[in-house]
């Protein structure tokens, strides 16, 4: 595929845009896999998905050297070798414990992708050259699994995490797939090891899947890896949604930045964590639970650890309630699952009440809108964290205190937003965003 | 440790700067390692290190659980196991060829550093939600062993690295370690692999030297690892020191940054180096051999590739020769051996010729030299591409052409300053720089 035509809404400027036209090349390559044709990318979603991404199924049959879940082989491991811990032993050590199984998928730049394998959990075997461990080519998915109240086994909107999925693994310069393919494996890790480790005797629990992808080529040298692995594994993971006290947030020190425009802080890629731990543990060390990202001279509210940040509060103009988050638009943050959701339920069901505000905003205007008593809640929305109530901002020695509503536990607004996202994960409530994959 | 007495210089300003002062923490806390004392971080270098850090053994004797070469174990591998390929061959495929041996050691939160151990090459075993497969929780570095002509093994400067590598390792949030130790495990390796991986009889010629730290750790979420590996490898690496033509860049699009102040561009760390990977890639696929990585909104120079970059002019208003590259000061770009050789080296031996100068310049300065034919030579300098001289740049359409002397090989001063690094190298000059590891 030419370069020139592979971009055409960027003709004639590929110099100036040469990053972003690299990774539209990417999705352009993968096109055929998203919409079952090659008429290109027109449309990008400003995180570089076709907006028509989400829709469901795209017919497409995967050729030799694509990702193709139906040829995937299992060897099932000793179903009583291991048993299942409780949840606290479980979530209380230095590991994680997974599940009896993990899929795997290897890929070679000469031949594509190989057959995928469901076999017993264990180490990978990487020679100390792999690309992965010198160069950081790796990202990764998180997602749940949940024991409904109903007995079945659901996820969450799979879709979206197999989407920004791809995403990431473009940016990343590591193999496109057909991220239906993926969340069909996904699914095919939860047939297995869900009935047995998500017994239906705990309904309102939930195992955690990780998928990832790494560069795995034994060659030394910076360059896109010729070989790389995709592995989904499932796993306990504790319940981090509600803190005592609620969680207290460190905005980042000004000599620290997470992600900048022009870089990747919109993609699931291992360089925007490893890089943020010391600024977390030292907040940590002090009490916090999570550092509140700013960005630039203005200091504007990006994202709470890595979780999206949503702060409630009265707009000052008008007095009406706002939910505000930041915006996409300038690819700092991760389109997280969550956030969408909660936007989206919002927008839906609370349309009367308050309005929905996706938009660049400052420290400096959460601190006007504390000292003026205009904070009604706040919280942080991801897979981890899930719907964790914000308690604290604490900014250059100043506290910024955030309601807990009555309880002392969250404020009415996270709490409803929470409930309804439950009750789909849990099937209380039949919903698209919940699709079933078992009820063993 | 507390952090209150950590980071004395920073006292009262804690809020302001948590991740300066959390990698002074670190610092402060392994600074018993590095000098003998524990008098704290003052004088801390811009990269993070003490400023008489490079000034050979501190006397410092290893406490258990700190990194401690003397204990190391040995396992040798089978001698005629492996044939040595000649380079050509090693170099040829897609897949880096180690030496018989590597050098281990791992470490825990709990215990330290464990006794390190040589053993032959193979394959590692990390568990799937190992902290360096999802969150790069990794660094590395990069320097090489020469074999003189006369008959002598060396290395360049292992301090350097060994002291870059703890920085980097403090960066990363992996454990802390002696510098001197690592230097020691390093000569060790040369010391057993040398003879027979770079033998007499190939004077003049070179083995990849690659310590790497990577956060082992089996447990999945955002977290500093509690387990830790260190391992070292010696390997063929082509040479790219003279491509035909000469090196040409690709000014870096404008939608994307390699690093940013308050970043960690000055950290050998894996964050740095797959992102990179899409603007390189198409980059090459245009015949480019590199990126030249602009930063800012005057798109200032930083570095080529993976490596520093250096351009001699004559000064617009002086018309004086001056060899230009970018400081250290902002922590944007590594602070590189080779560029490190190249700026002391020139300051001394080419002092009545040319002036050295460390300072932004933007890619517009370098235009307009270039229009007004005041552009001498320029090179990449970096452990992997050495000296490389570059013939082109290309920015937004226009290319600048820029000499390559009367060979049309390389510019005279691009020549004369890696020849005195060769010297220094391969022995024809017997130079503090240039350690002797062993005469076999």
């Amino acid at each position: 595929m030419s370069h020139t035509t592979a971009a055409p809404h960027r003709s004639g400027e590929q110099d100036v845009d040469l990053t972003s036209s690299g990774l539209e090349h990417r999705i352009a390559e993968v096109s055929p896999l998203l919409n079952g044709n090659t008429t290109g990318v027109n449309g990008v979603h400003p995180n570089g998905l076709t907006n028509d991404l989400t829709n469901g199924t795209n017919g497409h049959t995967p050729k030799s050297g694509e990702l193709d879940a139906s040829k995937l082989t299992i060897e099932l491991a000793d179903p009583n070798a291991r048993q299942v811990p409780d949840e606290a032993t479980a979530c209380s050590g230095t590991e994680t414990i997974c599940t009896d199984h993990m899929i795997t998928c290897t890929w070679k730049v000469s031949s594509g992708w190989e057959a995928p394998a469901l076999k017993p959990y264990g180490p990978l075997s990487l020679m100390p050259t792999a690309s992965v461990l010198h160069y950081a080519t790796e990202c990764f998915e998180g997602l749940k699994c949940f024991r409904g109240f109903d007995g079945k086994l659901r996820l969450f909107r799979p879709n979206l995490n197999a989407n920004r999925m791809l995403m990431s693994t473009l940016r990343i310069s590591l193999p496109g797939f057909n991220p239906e393919e993926l969340e069909k494996l996904i699914a095919k890790l939860v047939e297995v090891d869900g009935p047995k480790w998500l017994s239906k005797s705990r309904p309102g629990s939930f195992l955690y899947l990780r998928p990832a992808m790494i560069g795995t080529q034994p060659q030394l040298g910076v360059q896109a890896p010729k070989e790389a692995l995709l592995f989904i594994t499932a796993s306990f993971m504790p319940r981090m949604d509600a803190p005592a006290g609620g969680m207290k947030l460190h905005t980042s020190p000004e000599d620290q930045v997470r992600a900048w425009v022009g870089g990747f802080g919109y993609a699931k890629v291992g360089a925007n964590y490893g890089p943020s731990l010391l600024a977390t543990n030292e907040a940590r060390a002090r009490g916090f639970g999570q550092i509140l990202w700013l960005y630039g001279p203005n200091g504007e509210c990006t994202e709470a650890g890595a979780s999206n940040f949503f702060i409630l509060w009265r707009a000052k103009e008008t007095g009406k309630l706002q939910l505000v988050t930041a915006p996409l638009d300038d690819r700092l943050i991760l389109d997280g699952v969550t956030r969408r959701s909660c936007v989206e339920l919002a927008r839906e069901r609370l349309a009367g009440e308050l309005e929905v505000v996706e938009r660049k905003y400052t420290i400096d205007e959460v601190l006007e809108a504390d000292k003026e008593g205009r904070i009604v809640e706040a919280f942080a929305a991801g897979t981890a964290f899930f719907i964790c109530p914000v308690s604290l901002i604490h900014h250059r020695g100043v506290e910024v205190q955030i309601p807990m509503g009555k309880t002392g536990e969250s404020g009415m607004y996270t709490a409803k937003i929470k409930g309804w996202l439950k009750d789909i994960m849990y099937g209380n409530e039949q919903h698209p965003w919940g699709p079933v994959v078992t009820d063993q």
